[in-house]
């Protein structure tokens, strides 16, 4: 590529390697400025077996490590910001984010002794921030955590708008409305393209106020004033958390906060003034057998029903220090997150079986903008061209629609996969190349030591177990000395198909003898006859296919 | 038990195993007679890792085999006809049921070489069968397969009825409508207890007549008249199947039909005259390419994204006759089942990123009764005692509400758990005694032989992989002739891991070595040496817990 030319595009490149997962890391390189918007983990996939999670795959930008600026975040959700700890330890360079999204940064960063190495920036919004030619400008917005932003990306060429995760709120609990004047002032100087939310892009017409939620809320208190009530909902709402916390006190209840994830943020927003909770309202969970059950909330983790959190412990009867009384309320102040119902509807059994009552409709709206919301995002950016963002290919694809319908030509609009690299500028704008991305499964300690073959090895195992073939021969001469001798894990009930394992054992006798009076001293030969001879009788006998590993052991 | 007393009740025994999964198969018992309603499978749970079906343990009615007199059949859903084959093999009574429901029974029984074997009777609606002291009346209903009935299940003490599933539909696509006259006039003759579907109890309002569904489709194909549509919908769904090609036949369009257990069950319809085809309508998959798309309609099993069904595997370019083409238009005429959510998504990301367009909602109906259609079947029925059956236990419970709404007292409102022994009459409905039922898994050709140890064992590989550790001692002397050797699968990718595993080796020697000083000769406690060190290793290394086997081979 022509270096001039190179000099006078931008470029947008995702880097989150899977297209359903959402894993959101965004590099935007022009000369020899290179500024990432995000840096997003996943939670794996049912079949990605054994993996904890999923970071990016980020050789892109340590290919270009001295170019690479530092990292502006958007809002401190895990696919925004879960992958920072381990990406800054290969690549250590400055953080950019709004106050509550450091604080919820520097969380994760002790968690993995960063802290110290990391340096890290608070933005105000409207703050412009300089990257060699490139300027990142944060823009107030409004999403289902606080201190979310909008950012406009400013190069030579033209300004991005990207909106990270958003939706308008005219009402919010806590702070301001997302700052539509000056998305508009944008729109009037000009942008070159937009990136825009696409989550929601699917529904029609608008998000509901946060605010509302709160009303929905209140309305539930006042019409159970004589049971315990246990609130479930995301850990980093806070604002949802604020509107429990009013209603506990409008109906003089105590508050017990439960569950690690929302003790530290709830925690952490209380210092930093996000959240106001009056004196003697919080008790800690062992004193709640000194108020009378309908003078308590329980505000907890678990609203998503993650085996391990405080709500599906407390369902479960595992849970140290709450149990469910019949006659508890349990709001779940949230909707699942799609792969999540059945999960939330087996935390919803548990306890409607120990006599609760359960309210899962109606006390949550979503922090993602609908149709309406994201056209009337375009109508103030009017950008030249639209790049969806956030979300699956469904969700992308609506969103190039809304483009379309908002008059944008259809060659202005994009919808890229992970490592394709957009080269724009006010001429054109199109995929020039593909840079290498993809997933890195984390496992316990280990990163990106679990790959492909891993992971197909696991995939067999689970599905019909293993059988173990042991043989030990003579060395130099071959004789059997001992075996074949089977061991088998994951396969059958052993007591239960003595017959089975009888006939397995002596296909196996025969099928040695074979290679004996043959002559085959090969030991791969050896192997694989044995391999294919007990494979062939397990899949006519009983149609599975259990990892068959023949092992042959030399001695003298 | 006084015999006597014994023989003045009847006896309601749920024998499905699991709570949240469906399987439906319920035992009626009085005196020396035993009918059984239905006789249902159950698909996997995520953790039931290999697992193919699942069906019920059915000890109970062996244990009774002499008095069991046969099973009687609601409709042809898997969850209520699945176990069918499996169990007749072990207990062979006669089967009743409509005629739409006893042919999709014979297909089933054709595969397992049962149909020569096993009794079957056609019933007609308003038929009453005597089974000993009880006797069965089969009463017409709605739902989303034809032929579907509720049951009055007779005895000397009262009579239950039993909805199976259903929906009240006043315009239904073919036949008639519930027969509401007869569950009126079995309610003025006196009703015990009322055994009612509560799959959607949790709704509000009325389902929507299938005719509705036809509707919609209708006006689909009214605006889609210049590209080919695939519609993606249950496969037994025979009414559903009709609307489409009334549909298609009005826009001229040729039919296909794809997917092994639609063609099937439409071929039986249509056999059976519950579907009417018109002549010129179907052509063969190879034949498509002989029609212009926009004349042609493809009507496909995998609308709950089944990984190996026609949809699926046409989104995903592995189907060998049909390819997605921009422009192709796919309706989704289903909702995802509770736990396909996810499945279905993916399987919409890929029609969309072949350039699909997909309608996924509005072009379905449920198949059950909401929660006003349940009041009405109680008000005719008016039973003494109600028992809510068919749902997760949110349902069950939902219905509970329901049914106390509808003035019956709490303690005649019985939520029954797999096994309990309902014992009723006129005086008293009470839980009076617990019998054996369980799941039995069914992998491959195996039935029972995967029990909870090998799901464990399936579990811990699937998650961590394995490591064998190989030792060879000489008999008598135990000096160390091979090893320790270590083979691992599963577990880490070798190649980018040498460290840890000249680590591991070390280890392994180290305690061998220690052993060997200390004369330890016994293999359970070297086995447990090795085990121990190894895996107290890998959980401080990598935090991660593999099947560790250390196998010991001993030669002369």
């Amino acid at each position: 590529m022509d270096t001039n030319q190179k000099n006078r595009s931008l470029q947008i490149i995702p880097l989150g390697g899977l297209e359903q997962i959402g894993m959101n890391i965004t590099a935007f390189a022009y000369g020899d400025s290179i500024v990432v918007v995000d840096c997003g983990m996943a939670f794996p996939e049912d079949d990605m077996l054994g993996i904890d999670l999923v970071i990016p795959d980020i050789t892109y930008l340590l290919d270009h490590a001295d170019k690479v600026k530092g990292f502006v975040i958007t809002h401190g959700h895990e696919d925004h910001i879960g992958a920072l700890p381990y990406v800054l330890k290969e690549l250590n360079v400055p953080v950019y984010a709004t106050r509550l999204t450091i604080a919820v940064i520097e969380g994760k960063l002790k968690e993995h002794n960063l802290l110290d190495t990391t340096e890290r920036h608070v933005v105000n919004y409207g703050d412009e921030i300089s990257f060699g030619e490139l300027k990142v400008e944060f823009i107030k917005t409004n999403h289902s955590i606080a201190d979310a932003s909008a950012l406009a990306i400013k190069s030579p060429v033209g300004t991005v708008v990207h909106t990270g995760d958003f939706k308008v709120d005219y009402t919010p609990v806590s702070g301001n409305p997302i700052d539509l004047p000056r998305l508009a002032q944008l729109g009037q100087e000009g942008v070159l393209a937009l990136m825009c939310d696409s989550t929601n892009a699917e529904r029609p017409g608008f998000t509901n106020s946060e605010r509302t939620v709160g009303t929905t809320i209140d309305s539930i208190f006042a019409d159970h004033r004589h049971c315990r009530i246990l609130v479930s909902t995301f850990a980093s709402n806070v604002d949802r958390v604020q509107q429990i916390v009013d209603s506990a006190c409008k109906y003089g209840r105590k508050v017990v906060i439960e569950g690690r994830s929302m003790v530290n943020i709830i925690q952490t927003a209380s210092e930093l003034g996000y959240i106001q909770i009056p004196d003697n309202t919080l008790i800690d969970v062992e004193e709640l057998s000194n108020y009378p059950d309908e003078k308590t909330v329980i505000i907890t983790t678990g609203s998503q029903g993650e085996s391990m959190a405080a709500l599906s412990r407390i369902a479960t009867n595992i849970h140290k220090k709450v149990t469910i009384k019949p006659g508890d309320l349990v709001i779940f102040s949230s909707n699942p997150i799609p792969g999540n119902e059945k999960a939330v509807s087996r935390v919803i059994n548990e306890l409607c079986q120990k006599g609760a009552d359960v309210i899962f409709q109606d006390a949550h709206v979503s922090g993602h903008a609908c149709q309406e919301e994201i056209k009337l995002i375009y109508t103030l950016v009017k950008p030249k061209y639209a790049i969806p963002v956030h979300g699956e290919y469904r969700h992308l694809k609506a969103q190039a629609d809304i483009a379309h319908l908002m008059g944008i030509p259809s060659e202005n609009i994009k919808i890229l996969s992970s490592g394709e690299v957009l080269t724009l500028n006010e001429r054109e704008c199109k995929v020039t190349e593909t840079v290498k991305t993809g997933a890195v499964f984390v496992d316990g300690l280990g990163i990106g030591d679990v790959g492909n073959v891993v992971m197909r090895d696991r995939q067999i195992l689970s599905q019909d177990g293993m059988i173990l073939i042991l043989l030990t021969l003579q060395k130099g001469t071959n004789i059997c000395l001992g075996g074949p001798d089977i061991i088998t894990r994951g396969f059958v009930y052993v007591k239960e198909s003595d017959e089975l394992m009888d006939e397995m054992q002596g296909i196996l006798e025969e099928t040695v003898e074979n290679l004996q009076d043959k002559n085959v001293t090969d030991w791969g030969k050896m192997k694989n006859a044995m391999k294919d001879a007990l494979s062939g009788y397990v899949w006519k006998k009983m149609k599975r296919k259990p990892m068959i590993l023949p092992v042959i052991t030399e001695v003298e």
